[in-house]
Parts: structure tokens; sequence; C-alpha cells
């Protein structure tokens, strides 16, 4: 009879708006395997946790690593949550989540320890732990894209702060009295410098009459999604209009790392989301600019500013970190 | 012969930029004696050293605690500076002070072990071991006066950073593109409520014509020292051109409160210095509806914002905490 294997692997789940990606990791972090499916958050509550446990599962069986074999399933879920309790306070993407008791619930079901974080506070724990911030202690991750997402490492551990809501700086005032931003407050750095903020100057700038090539879309539909590939296809050619959209974001994202380095006193800050992916080469250099101005150089000494390194891996690689750090595989 | 005594007491000492006070506390944080100097700091580096020196055996000898039973010396210096090596980076308000080994110097006369923080860090730990923060893991402190320091207290132990400086929340953006502040940068939070900030705005609206009661003084001296105590007796007396410049520093004030609490999600803030003191029953409720404003609900939940309770012994009691924590009489 062969002795029993170590359960030393995590299966990690990327928990979004659109999809759901489960994958299984190795003890080293390697990404063995993986499923995908469609969130469909209107079907409701029931629904999108049934769509969690089915790639799990699907994962597992993918990944030829035996159920006895995974130690953990690890959740980054897109909202303010307990993550101590398991449970999700809200979810602004999905419909119905109010209060759900998520980790019992997958608990009853898996009969495996289940972790879960906030997807921006997994992301920035990817990020530290196997990304742009490997080696570091003390790390903030600001994630650019429809809003602004942040999270904070505070000598290896991420910081949730009394209510676990720590890292909330998207809603950090840049600009009091500035314009309006979704939390009912002015001047908040997402308000200022997310995907949102910069189509908001764009179509200000197109109905005042200023050309561009996103002019005809916008003329069409107010209300259009632009991408950040569109964002990166008009500086490319050089659209005046959104150069100097996404100038002045960048120079507000800047700002924001700067004030945070005043007041936490990070190693290094990762810049990540589909915004900054897009647009690195071009926002980057604005974003250190900004940044200097405002830190004081006892502070900025040696801090380092650096665009994210995993890309859409990150979250599920916070999750892998997460439950490592949980179980005590690691310290 | 009799047991050696443990030794249990420390010896606090306050170096401002006006005077030194060193006092003796017993292990339960009572400052049994006093001994004060005035620092003379444009005599030099070494004459601040010789009168730190003074107050500290002055201060012990009039306790009647024999110096064998004086565990360490712990000092609260007002400039940044590295904690762990003792070495002052600069004293603004001090002359010649530039990379100056303090720890080393005072361990060499004293021999005794010398614990060595920024006094803003002092105060916020005093507030937080003995004063209004008392029995919160997480805490922020900020004192207002001629500027805003602060400092930051995260798992019941203060943040540090990368370079020893975080807590400069004094130097966060508030409002971008705002008013100049000493350290070069616009908009931070100190260039929009400290004392000084408070000032600029009197002086502003007299020089515009407006009627107040420090319109005298300020005519007669365009840079006169406006103290709390004489905005305090305006503030009494209805003077609106000051009840405007404080509201509006107080709303500043309760911006960044909310801000801090988005990104660190404390327990308690507490609001301290000369500022507040004098005048806490004006500013406080601005204070907090402002910061009620900015805040997220999940982050605000159970947050307190008090002002707070040590006065001019905060330094002091911070001294005797940090001492004790380096010693582990405490954990």
């Amino acid at each position: 009879m062969p002795a029993p294997r170590k359960a030393d692997h995590i299966v990690a789940v990327d928990v979004g708006g659109t999809k759901i990606i489960s994958g299984v990791a190795t003890p080293d972090g390697r990404i063995l395997s993986r499923s995908k499916k469609k969130t469909k958050p209107s079907k409701g509550v029931e629904a999108v946790i049934d769509r969690v446990l089915r790639t799990v599962r699907e994962a597992q069986e993918a990944s030829e690593i035996g159920w006895d074999r995974i130690a953990a399933v690890s959740i980054g879920f897109p909202g303010p949550l307990d993550s101590a309790k398991g449970i999700i306070y809200a979810a602004p993407n999905l419909d119905g989540w109010q209060n759900i008791p998520l980790g019992e619930a997958l608990e009853k079901d898996l009969q495996k320890p289940v972790i879960i974080d906030n997807d921006v506070n997994m992301g920035t724990l990817g990020e530290h732990e196997f990304g742009a911030g490997k080696g570091s202690a003390n790390l903030i991750g600001i994630f650019v894209g429809t809003g602004i997402g942040g999270g904070i490492v505070v000598n290896n551990q991420l910081l949730g702060g009394r209510n676990g809501t720590a890292g909330e700086i998207g809603h950090m005032t840049i600009l009091a009295g500035g314009p309006k931003c979704g939390c009912g407050a002015e001047g908040c750095y997402e308000a200022l410098a997310s995907r949102t903020a910069i189509t908001r100057a764009i179509v200000k700038a197109i109905e005042g009459g200023k050309d561009s090539i996103l002019a005809d879309s916008i003329k069409k539909d107010r209300d259009a999604r632009i991408t950040s590939g569109a964002l990166k296809e008009a500086i490319d050619s050089g659209d005046k209009v959104v150069i100097r959209a996404v100038t002045e974001a960048s120079w507000y994202l800047g700002v924001g790392a700067g004030s945070l380095i005043n007041i936490l006193g990070p190693d290094v800050i990762v810049f990540g989301g589909g915004v900054i992916e897009a647009l690195e080469d071009f926002m980057m250099e604005i974003i250190r600019e900004a940044a200097d101005k405002v830190a004081l150089d006892d502070a900025a000494r040696d801090v380092r500013i650096v665009p994210a390194a995993l890309g859409d891996d990150a979250v599920m690689m916070g999750c892998v970190a997460s439950a490592w750090k949980r179980l005590r595989f690691v310290k």
C-alpha cells in the first residue's frame, strides 16, 4: 500500500464580473490546469456559486492531481468582504450578493478549507510573492481599470484594517471639491485617473468640438465603452485629445503614488490593471515624474515604481500565496 | 546585603525646537520627576546634546530612583531619523543637525540603551498606549500645529516603512495644484490645514479688506505669529474671518481623515497638537462631518475620530511605551 501523499496543491479561483477561472497550483506556484466559465451574474447567487464549484472540480480533474492532494481552495472575489469569516458584504458587479456566507457554502460542498479575499488584495499579494514586487516586505498594488483598486502589504502581510477594507486607495481624495466619484465623495483618485475618468475627459473634449479619432464612436454613442486598446491606438496615432486625457490621468496616478510613499513608506509600488497593461510605455514615465514631485526625498529613497508582471494571473497567484500563508506551508 | 533591584524605570526625553524635557517614568507609566531646559538650537549640535544629557541626569537625581534602576533612555526627536541606528537625518528646527549619530553619542556617555524615534511617532505611540487610543490595535495620530505631523500604528506597532519615514501624512496631496507647501509640492494636507495655512487665509482676508479682531496685529506685522489661543479668542467673540478660516481647515482635516480611513482602515484616529487642543470643541465636529462624507461606509464602521488625551505629555509617554516594546518588558 503506498504512503498517503501530501495535500500540497491549491485550487486558486479568480471570480470576476464576466468570467470565473480556476487553476490547480503546485507547491512552487506553477498552474497545472485551468477551467474557465462565464460568470453570468444575472442568474443570481446560487448559480454563480454553482459555476465556481464546477470550475474548481473541472480544473482539478484536468490537472491529474487527486482531490486528496488539494490542501485548500483559495478565492479572489470582486467586492468588500470579511476575509476571516468568508462573508461577502457586497459585490457591485454581481446581482444579489449582500452578506452572503460564501466560505461556509463552499466548504460544505468541497470539504476543504476555503480562503476568500478581495480580488484586488489577492492580485497585490500575487505581485508581492511572485511578480514585480518579489522580495519586498512593503508593497502597494494599484490596479487601474474601470475603477482603481488597491492593496497594501506591510511586513509581508496584507493589511486588512478594522473592517477588512484597507487598501481602498481608489477613494483617497486627491482633489478636494473635484469631480464627483461613484462613491458619493468628490475628487477621489478613481474619479480622476481610472478609465472611466479618462473616457469622461475625452467625451467632454469631443463634445466641446475637439477632433479625435474616437469622435465618431463617441458621437454615435455617448456612453460607448472606450477600451484600453482603443486608447493605445489613439495615442500611437498621435491623437491629441486622447494623449492629453491619458497624460492628465497618469499625472494624478503619480500624485497619488507620491502621497502613498509619504504616508506608508513602501519598498515598491506596483501599477497594474487593463489601462496600465495597454499603456505602460506611455504612462509609467509620467507617473514616476509626478510621484517624484510629491514624495519627500527621505521617503522616496530607493523606492521603486514599476508595472505589474503577472497580468491576468496576478489574482490566482495571490490566491496561492494567501493559501500558503494561512496554511503555514511557508511562513 | 540587599538583592540588586530591577532596572525597570525609563528616562523619557522630549526634544523640541524650544525646550527639552526629561522625565523618569515608573514601570506603569507614571512620571516621577521632570527636568526642563531651553533647547538653544543656535548653539549647535554639541551644546544641544549636552543639554539633553543634563536634563536626563537632573530628572534622575530629582526622582530619587538610582541610576542602576534606569533600564533605558528613550528620546522623541523633531526630525526624520533612522530609529534602528539612532541617526538623525535632519532637524528642520535645529541648527547643524545633518546625519548625526545621536544614539551612539548618548550611549557612550550614559552607558544605557538609548532609543530614539521621531517625536510625532512617539506622540502617536503615547496616545496609543496610554491616551485616547488605548486598547486599539490600529491607530493614526494627526498632530496639527505649525505643520501637520502624523504617526501610524498597525497591529500595535509603529509603521516605519522603508526609510523610517512612514506617517508623513502632512504631505499627502488633498488638493492637487493647490497652495504651495514648504516641501515644494502643492496642495499638501499641511498646506491646507495647519496653523500656518489658517494664518495665511486670515492674512489674505484682512488684506482683502475684511474686518477681524486680528486685523491690527496683522497690519502691524504681516508675519505676526497668530497663536492657537488667539484663534480661540477670535472664534469665541464671533470673528467671521477667523471662523471661516478655521472651518475650512477643519473641513480639510476631515477630508484627510476620511481618506486615511479608506487607505488604512484604522480603529481610531486621534487628533492632537496645539491647534486642536485650543479649538477642539469648534473643530472636531466639522472634522467628523467631512471624514464621514469621504470615508466609505464599510471602511468607516465603528471607527472613532477623537481628540488626543495626553497633551504635552504624549511624546514622553510614547518614549516610555517605545522603550518597553524594545526592551520587551511587555510584549
